[in-house]
This record gives structure tokens, C-alpha cells and sequence, in this order.
């Protein structure tokens, strides 16, 4: 069902940052579910977490820990040790230790991350009974094999990789992702995990992943519902060779800002087109807005209307429904004889009202696509939003009716 | 699919309140779709208005009119004069004034109502021939006949009534809905028409209707989407031999407030209860928040989740769809730790983790009824608000994805 997602490009190895994966048989046995990533020393790591205030158990120790030195990200699927309270937070406590203790590191260094079934306890034996094999595994050559190694309900591995040049030094990003998160947060999550040969400082590094997440993971929407265990981590090993990212400018961090921005957009948006019960990738692109925020309360009320989702399932070009939603989005003084909507370049209403060279013809033609963009334009002023979603179809239903806790 | 909505109850007649009904054929020949609705002279007439920007011809000029004399309200069903601009003013001002032609009266003491498809012309002779007609159907006894009269896509008309004796007197409180309509606002809409016989002054019923609508129409929802045409009216005719309720307090406000709320409740009920696609009537109660607007992002976080609505349509007692609902309305400083949730009386997590007591076996055996209450205590003080929704079903996506524009 995943919609204009094919298979893996290719992810260029990042010098410093290895990865391995193994099988702990959390959920069945030989599945991989174990994934460690090693950061060379030296490295910078930053991360965004969810804010959902049930943050579990690895996004609690995470938080903590990323601010110091980490050398180690510890990824376990079938279980994401969520709603399980004082205990959770010691069994994630336990599997950082293990690994610190086989690697030589303190504890601190090792930055927990699960996801899969909540409020189960962690099953920390077999965790660590697979950490040497992941330990053995690493290498900077298993992009591939971790982004397939963190699925749970994902049908397919998502990842992506840019590459530029600078004073004759090539850098690398690359980046992978899983989740039909939000649409089933008791057995997935949203995880990001993008690393760059370039040297960064921490902060910059911050505010590299807090701008890019928020550009790209911060708006993408299947359903509304934001998982308690979802992560994004960016880690800069400093391996090019290349003077240190101090500054948030010059032509180094804009090259490499740009291409953070581009993996962290195409793993944000991976997770969209995999959403489960997905048969459309919808953009809203609300423009013309007085503030950032309207643009965004405009696009995800859109975003989340379940009968607009329901329309675009159904390839119905439903100008009313999509006008009744941005007119209780909560725009102060809404002028709706400013209003103009697109959908796919085709102009569906105009000044409020539906468009007069409007033609059931044309809308039906541009929803009969599987990428639709509806362009709201709110005639206020010069910001802009732009939000990626799905439709709302039968297979949503079923699958989240039929999945059990 | 109605669940747990029978047929009408006895619909006491209000004194002074007569209704009419007609067929004006706007969507099939014969169909009842035009009611008019006569209040005695010296009626106080209060109404809220739906807070969409885009909001409907009928509503614009209602809302204009509400504050002076008003003797007669003016619905039609099959178009909602929604999305027509100037034109669609026009059409709405020239249906009532020629019911003020016919009638004697001045056209701003005539409230027009509609509810159908949006962006379509009213088809203004069509209702405008239609009107003596249901002025000779004029009765008091015509609510049952009115509740049908109103219907889109409703299953079952919606009423209910109360009376109360004060100083020997008996007053009666009457009302009707209709509204499937947050599920399909291009066809339906959230009507609501409550009359009494008491003497009321338009200040205190504006007061009345604000907060009985606010305690009850304002606290269901089905999937978040409000209609360009929602109203609901109250009307005090007068008629009861009691001094003039100008204040709001005294033992006749009281009572009256009572009976109001109550017939609001039931009616507003009734709407949710008849929500195309809806297997299961749904209560949610959030008590123990620090405000009132907490209560409410927590509520409405719950009860607009889809991952939530399908479970209940399962029947599925997820505890962690719940928590993290919860955990993601945005209450600040939520201490996740004094959480309580509890499944029609089954307490299934407690400190913000699965209740030991809890047992998939009661969980299911709570979830098999068709009414369910998820009631969530915060913990962080003493206000409380209740929310009433609907799951989310198969049957919902099929009905608004098969509805085309």
C-alpha cells in the first residue's frame, strides 16, 4: 500500500558511524530487533523527543543523557518499554549497562531508544544476550540492514543519503527511519536516526535537528496521535576533514543544513507514504497567512479532518468540506471572501466561494492521482505552512480496529 | 445503527408555539421539507450560532435578527444556502420576506434555517410556494410532525420534553434536533429548536441557551467538524400565567434552567447517538483538572482520537491508546504519575500505568455494551467537563467516502 515509496536508495556510509543488528527474539525468534550504533569518539549527538507527557522509559534516559558524551544508541523493536513506570526505567538502565560494560564506556554514553507493544516489561535478558552479536556486526556498511533492523509495522526499510562538496572534502548524510507510528503507537513509533561525517558542535548540532524536525517529522500527521517513544537523533562524527561547525553560517553549515533538511524530509515523509491504510500522499500547502501558527492551525485542521480524508479516499474533489474546515481553525477575523483553494494547481474555490471556472471534470481528474496537494491560500499576509498527510481509507479502520492491545 | 434511540418520546405543545410543515419538493417531490415555526407575540427568542468563518446565508442573517422581534423561524431541508456568497443572502432575505408578506409581519421578525447540500442556489420559489401551505398546517400539536420534518440524514427524529408545576402552574419545555450533521456537513447540519411557555427576557434565555447549548450541543462531537449552519434556538412564548423571568435566579429559574438543560441534553444526545456509522454511544468524563479548559483539550484529545474510536469500535479496552491521548493534550506540567483511567467503572490504569487489578476479561466485558464511559481523573484539582461521542466504523468511512459533492 506504501504510496510512490520504492525500494532503498542508495545510503552512503558515514565515516565514524557504524552500525550492527541482531536478533533478540523479542517478539519471534530470529527476527532482527536489535540494533546498536556505534558514534566514533568525538562525536556530537542531539536529538528531539517526543512531548507527549507519557514519555516512556528510553525517551526519559535519552533526554537526560544526550546533552553529555554518548558513544553508543541502543535500538530494541517488539517492545517499547512505555507505561511500565519505576521498573522501565531500570530495565532500560540495565540494557545501556551491559552495553557500556562489554564496550568499555560508561553508561552514560549509551542512549536507549524502543519501540513496539507498551506497558509489557522489557525483556532484558534477551536484549542483552544479543548486544555481542550486534557489537560484532558493526560496521559503517549496515545502513541498510539497521533501517530494515528498526521496522515493526513498516512495509518497507526507509532511508536516504546526500552527499556534497566542500574545499575538495565530500560529505556525507544519511539517514533512516521507521514508523507507521502514529497510526499504531502501541506496536510503533517514529524513529529518525541521521548521522554526518561533518564536525559540529553540539549545539549547533541542536538546533541542526530541532529546525529540520520541525520542517519535516513536526509535520507530517497520519492521524493526530503522537506516539510516547518517538525520537529523532542527529550525530555529527567529525570524521571529514573539515574545520568544526561552530556558527549556524557560511557555506559549510548552509550545505550541509540543506542536505539535513533534504534526508530528514525524505525519511519524515518515507513514513507517510508507508502509513498503513494509506492510499494517497496529500501535501497542504497553506500560504498567505498572518503567522506561522494560523497557517498551521489552518493545515492540520484540514489535515485531520476526517472527512476530508475520507474525500480523498475516495478521490471526491470536496470544495465544501475543505472550505468548512478552514473556517473553524480558529483564524482570528477570517475574511473568507480572501480565500482561494487548489487542489493539485486547480483552482476549486475562489474568494470563498466555489471557483466559477471550476469543473467536476478537472477535480475529479487531479484526485484520481495518487500525490494531491491542496493549496489553501488565506490572503493575510506572507507566511506559509506546509503539512503531509494521507487519506482516510477502509484498511485504516481495520487494521486499528483489529490490532489488539 | 441508532444506539439506544427510540422512538420519539410524548412531545408536550408549548402554548404560543405552533408549527407547520410542508413539502416545497427542493430534493424529492413530496418530501417534507419546509417548516415554519410561529411564536406567540411578545415571544423572547434567544439561539447560538455555529463559530465557523464560513458560515451560512441563513445563519448571517439570523444572527442579525435574533436580537429583535421575532415571530416566525423559517427551515428548509435539501440545500444548506452555504458557500453561495451574495446571491445566497439574497435568496434567504427573499424566503422570509415573503413569509413576512404573507404572514403581516416585518421580514427581519423571520429567522431563516437551512441544512442540505453546500455551494447549490436555494431554490427560492420552490420554498416561497411552499409556505402557505405550511402556514394553514400551523399547530401546536406539530412537533413530532416538525422533528421528522427537519430530518437530512437522520434515522430517527429527535425530541424531547419536559414539564414542571410552579406555583400551580405548568410550564413545559419542548424540543427537537436534528443533525447528522458533523458527519456530513455538505448534507446536514446541527439544528436544535427548544420552546417553552414561560415568560423569559431576552437577555437571561440568551444567557440560557448559551449555557445549556455550551453543557450539552457544544459537547458532542463525532469527528471534530462543525457545520457552516449550525443554530439552536429557544423561544418563551409567554403563555404561562407567571411573572417574567428577568433575573437569573428564584425558584422559577431554576427550574425552568433545569428542564431547558435537560431537553438540550437529550437532544444533543440524540444527535450522537444517531451518527451515521456509530456502533457505540460513548461518555467521556475527565475530572480532577485544574481548569476547565484542560478538562476539555484532555476530552476532546480522546475523543477525536481515530486510533481511540476505532478501539472502541473493536471493543478493544486499549488503555495505552488512551494514556497517550491523554499525554499529548497539551495540559502543562502534567504529572503523568496521579493518572487514573477508568473503562465504564473498571479501572484500567492507575498512576499513569496499567492498574494491577485490571484483567483483559473485564476490560471486554465493559467494552461489549454499547454505551461506554472512559472516565480519566487528572489528579491536578477540582473541575470537571463530559464529552460525548461515537467510535469510528467501517460504516463511517463508507458513508462519507460514497457521499460525492
Amino acid at each position: 500500500m506504501a504510496v510512490g515509496l520504492g525500494p532503498l536508495p542508495t545510503l552512503h556510509p558515514v565515516p565514524g558511524f557504524e552500525l550492527g543488528i541482531a536478533s533478540a527474539g523479542i517478539k519471534r525468534p530470529g527476527r532482527k530487533d536489535v540494533v546498536v550504533m556505534r558514534c566514533a569518539e568525538g562525536s556530537s549527538v542531539a536529538g528531539v523527543f517526543t512531548l507527549n507527557a507519557f514519555c516512556a522509559a528510553p525517551v526519559i534516559l535519552s533526554k537526560q543523557r544526550v546533552g553529555g558524551t554518548v558513544r553508543y544508541l541502543l535500538t530494541n523493536t517488539g517492545n517499547a518499554n512505555a507505561g511500565t513506570g519505576e521498573p522501565g526505567l531500570q530495565a532500560a538502565e540495565r540494557t545501556t549497562a551491559r552495553l557500556a560494560e562489554l564496550t568499555g564506556v560508561d553508561a552514560s554514553a549509551v542512549l536507549p531508544f524502543s519501540t513496539g507493544v507498551i506497558g509489557e516489561p522489557l525483556p532484558v535478558e534477551k536484549i542483552e544476550g544479543a548486544l555481542q552479536a550486534a557489537l560484532d556486526d558493526l560496521s559503517v556498511d549496515n545502513w541498510a540492514a539497521a533501517a530494515t533492523g528498526i521496522m515493526t509495522t513498516d512495509t518497507l526499510p526507509k532511508g536516504a543519503s546526500r552527499q556534497f562538496q566542500i574545499d575538495g572534502v565530500t560529505v556525507t548524510v544519511t539517514g533512516i527511519s521507521k514508523g507507521a507510528g502514529m497510526i499504531r503507537p502501541n506496536m510503533a513509533t517514529m524513529l529518525g536516526y541521521i548521522a554526518t561525517d561533518a564536525k559540529v558542535s553540539q549545539s549547533v548540532l541542536q538546533d541542526l535537528i530541532r529546525d529540520g524536525a520541525n520542517k519535516s517529522f513536526n509535520r507530517i500527521t497520519i492521524d493526530g496521535d503522537t506516539s510516547t517513544n518517538d525520537c529523532c537523533m542527529l550525530i555529527a562524527t567529525g570524521q571529514a576533514d573539515l574545520p568544526e561547525v561552530t556558527e549556524a553560517r557560511g557555506p559549510l553549515f548552509d550545505a550541509l543544513k540543506k542536505a539535513v533538511f533534504e534526508v530528514c524530509m525524505d525519511v519524515a515523509q518515507a513514513i507517510v507514504r508507508d502509513g498503513e491504510g494509506a492510499t494517497k500522499f496529500v501535501t497542504v500547502e497553506v500560504n498567505g497567512g498572518a503567522n506561522h501558527q494560523e497557517c498551521l492551525d489552518v493545515g492540520y485542521t484540514v489535515a485531520h479532518s476526517p472527512l476530508i480524508k475520507t474525500a480523498l479516499f475516495a478521490s471526491d474533489p470536496n470544495w465544501g468540506r475543505i472550505l468548512a474546515a478552514v473556517g473553524r481553525a480558529g483564524v482570528p477575523d477570517l475574511d473568507v471572501s480572501k480565500i482561494d483553494v487548489f487542489l493539485s494547481g486547480v483552482c476549486i474555490a475562489s474568494k470563498g466561494a466555489r471557483a466559477s471556472t471550476y469543473t467536476e471534470a478537472q477535480g475529479s481528474a487531479v484526485m484520481a492521482e495518487e500525490e494531491i496537494t491542496i493549496r489553501i491560500e488565506l490572503g493575510r499576509g506572507d507566511c506559509s505552512e506546509t503539512i503531509w498527510t494521507t487519506d482516510l481509507s477502509h484498511e485504516y479502520v481495520k487494521i486499528n480496529a483489529e490490532y489488539r492491545t
